[in-house]
């Protein structure tokens, strides 16, 4: 049995999403209990939408679903690490590979070409 | 000016340390504004702890502080991807370079060894 802490953030827990072959961090997002249970069973990224409050299977209507290759949880268990196989090649909204293409530089923000 | 969007979660957003040499996630952690921006200014990892509710200058006792090679932000302003340089080898409190060494797998926890 696999208990994480969902206590801190009432009922949701952080999920790093992460390129099993690149090691790229693609996205954050949350899971209740029963996106990660979800995860588990299915092999595939389930998440909680915060904004629209409901479950979120990745890629439902986009088609770029999220295959989990890994689950990892840290040291006290409030938050997992999803090494992921990113089908569609686009983990965020705007057509990008990651979610993290805005680079902090000189006080400012770069956009970084893909 | 660089805003990052600190409502959602109470004033602070999730961060993700990742080392920037190997691209392996070393931990998660919460920043409020003030940690943000002493990480911009000084280039070490600041952070806001939860357990002890107060400023956290990751390794301050420990000796074990996080250089930080690039800041990324998310495509929502929600989250920080710290791209760093581990000092002491270890992020986690345990000693481990990663706080993420357990691996579900088959229903059960394995620890990974370093």
């Amino acid at each position: 049995m696999i208990e994480l802490d969902f206590d801190k953030q009432g009922g949701l827990v952080p999920a790093i999403a992460q390129d099993h072959a690149t090691g790229e961090v693609l996205m954050l997002a949350y899971m209740n209990r029963e996106s990660f249970e979800l995860t588990l069973r299915t092999g595939i990224a389930h998440y909680w939408s915060r904004s629209r409050n409901q479950l979120w299977k990745k890629g439902e209507t986009s088609g770029n679903i999220q295959e989990v290759i890994e689950v990892r949880i840290d040291c006290d268990s409030d938050t997992v690490l999803l090494r992921i196989r990113q089908i569609g090649g686009a983990a965020c909204h705007t057509g990008r590979r990651s979610c993290f293409y805005r680079v902090v530089e000189n006080g400012g923000i770069r956009e970084e070409e893909e």
